[in-house]
């Protein structure tokens, strides 16, 4: 199975490591044992061993995941895919990669620049691709590029009873039979482990232009958001920070930024058609009432731009560094947005939660973020409590409770709330593809 | 179940018009009965009926499939969707529609056009969105918006129980539970029946821009095209047209286009941006050694151009009115394509077939349509055998059977070749949803 022993550890500092997510609060339990298969055989004869005793098969990455989809509940085997990192194959002129799944968003990136080609999908956190493909991550660019299920061409997975399937292939588009690349894409290790990703990516654009608007309320911020995609503008990435975000980072950073409702911008393309466009932008940004009003081709006002974004999170966990940070992930449809957040804030502040509220505009997801301590059953009952109201906020209004990732152990009483008569034929599928329950057990459903 | 008589018939007439898709060419069998439900509840109750008594139920666009998805080939029920035509809600500022299966892609745009929105999904015909949704169609403009698939938020579907349930939402995106959205669609009536499907629309662009682009050969006509994908440019259509079906169009319009492979181009947005990026594009274009090379934002040549490529089946169909036009459906990865279409020429060729090669090149998707008799047997080997070419030439080189028409009768042999593994898989989902075989038996598998 696994043919050098170094590649398997029973060691407690191992087991912990993979008994938790980057959020450290879902109630989790060490695997039994953290395997590092390095190739598809290995992984198909681990997964068959397992299958056949009834043991479970976690999938882990780098352990970003913010539902607890890496913990394994019910012990058994953690799989790091930290040997299966190699990119196997750039197709430039087809504008496609093959990847193993513990190869990450940034090795990729630096590798596909060679070529003049990059994936733009950016969750934030340096991830798997593996990871983010069972997750269905997105982050600032989807509004452009739409999530990581999008991205994936085909894949090799390997089943719960050790069989290999191909699905996909390396054309653009296919209507061959059923869609089981998107199927198991977002399906957190509970249907398959991957074992092979055809990923889908893009030409670097000559130019990027980054932009910045302050407005006076969220309404005009979220107003001026959608006018511009009501234009065809298609900015690669817009993000809103409310008012007490800036606050935040302000006192935080002791930066000055105008605490007020604030739109990031990232257009990108040929220069001279981006030079355009942002006349357009601008012009639009304005008469929805904005004040101040920057932008700029530099890539360091750039990087200072996303990273006072990064440091709205960094601010929010600086006031209790002791304790966790817990995020909501709802995403609603692109007008309830503006009154979401201010929905969001309220039941924050109404439970003297400071936060942070970070919005991908583009999309109607958006997060709020705050440090908890789980372990205070008060603390734990309030963090249950927002992300409650914000979640049936968000139900009631034609919204999901996932917008990127995904369900976990987190969010499974949402998805019978959020898709009560769909579950029961997920289940069938779950069923059909795992009798035994060996993949990730307990998530999800 | 069918609240009023005259939404049920059993003449000839009109079981034979529900027994044949736009091909005739695929061998098929009137429906026993046509049903024309005119809402949810009716449908449900149709459906529930007829899993009871084990009777096949074939839902029936506008019968604009090509790979005979609508004749029933086991009889039973073919469903009409006429009466179920209603645009449900336009939520303008959603960018967000709930339709009716029945509606039509020019219906839809019609009243989208009034919020200045548009759904760019553009199969040709004008097939309904349910249709669409089914076999995943996609066309021209696959290549900036993705195909049908992608435009699917969520829908409501009736299952082979009757029961009813609801996928996605009004959310942009999701990562709630397995993606059932994206399963349903594409699996051509064969898991569910759609009742209602909620669609991303889009804001109209400001401007269209049409250009052509005539090339000394296919190789350097593909590579221009390759290249303003690596530079990032998005036309939302960019359409090949080979030297053979040019000359077609010639002889049969009195036209006298330069016979040579010819790419056909839109780009659209902002008017200065997209004048900006057209100076690219013909750099590009030239640098690759284009020949004449024309661009205009007038509409009226917009309209001629596309009105060629349609005319290029009207040639191919003039050569012999009493015969049927067969049409490949391969999607190879972009590098493929170049040879793949000179390929399917030679093959053609080689059968002593006239025919015409349209390509979607931004997605590697291609069709070879040529005129045949499916009742002469040799005529029908012949197509066969230029099909399976084809097909087998797409498949060894990463490809896929199907690009946008699906699998129904025709393509269900090379569905086995190409996912042989992954389609007892398949069929386990199938199993799952349609235990007494009711929805649409005989297609796919």
């Amino acid at each position: 199975m696994i043919r050098d022993p170094k590649r398997l550890s029973t060691s407690e500092a191992i087991r912990q490591q993979h008994g938790r997510d980057l959020t450290s609060y879902h109630a989790g339990r060490f695997p039994d044992v953290v395997l590092y298969p390095k190739d598809k055989e290995e992984l198909r004869e681990i997964i068959a061993y397992a299958n056949r005793i009834g043991c479970p098969i976690v999938p882990f990455g780098l352990g970003t995941s913010v539902e607890g989809q890496v913990v394994p509940v019910q012990g058994g085997i953690s799989l790091n895919f930290t040997h299966m990192n190699r990119i196997l194959e750039i197709r430039a002129d087809d504008f496609a990669v093959r990847v193993e799944p513990g190869v990450t968003r940034m090795q990729l990136n630096r590798e596909l620049k060679k070529y003049g080609l990059y994936f733009p999908i950016d969750p934030g956190v340096d991830a798997t691709l593996g990871g983010m493909a069972a997750t269905n991550a997105s982050g600032c660019s989807a509004v452009r590029y739409g999530s990581t299920r999008e991205q994936i061409l085909g894949m090799e997975a390997i089943l719960a009873d050790g069989s290999p399937i191909r699905t996909g292939s390396l054309a653009k588009k296919s209507s061959a039979g059923y869609n089981l690349t998107q199927l198991l894409a977002g399906s957190e290790g509970t249907l398959a482990v991957f074992a092979e990703l055809t990923l889908r990516v893009y030409g670097l654009p000559e130019t990027f232009l980054y932009a910045k608007a302050v407005f006076p309320d969220l309404q005009q911020a979220c107003k001026a958001a959608n006018r511009m995609l009501y234009r065809s503008i298609q900015p690669s990435k817009i993000e809103l920070v409310d008012a007490y975000t800036i606050q935040a980072i302000n006192s935080y950073k002791q930066t000055k930024y105008e605490e007020k409702p604030t739109l990031f911008l990232e257009l990108s393309g040929w220069k001279s058609a981006v030079t355009a466009e942002v006349e357009r932008v601008k012009e639009i940004i304005q008469e929805e009432g904005a004040g101040a009003w920057s932008h700029t081709f530099d890539e360091s006002f750039g990087e200072q731009l996303w990273d006072a974004r990064r440091h709205a999170a960094l601010a929010i966990a600086a006031l209790a560094p002791e304790k966790k940070l817990m995020t909501t992930d709802v995403c609603v449809p692109l007008s309830v947005l503006p009154e979401a957040v201010s929905f969001a804030r309220e039941v924050m502040q109404a439970e003297d939660l400071q936060g942070a509220i970070l919005g991908h505009i583009g999309d109607g997801n958006y997060h709020a973020v705050f440090p908890i301590d789980p372990s205070v059953p008060e603390e734990a009952a309030k963090a249950a409590k927002v992300n409650e109201r914000i979640v049936r906020f968000a139900l009631e209004r034609g919204g999901t409770c996932s917008g990127e990732h995904g369900i976990g152990l987190g969010k499974k009483q949402y998805l019978t709330e959020e898709h009560g008569d769909a579950v029961p034929w997920m289940k069938k599928i779950k069923e059909a593809f795992d009798p035994n329950h060996i993949l990730n057990p307990g998530k999800i459903f």
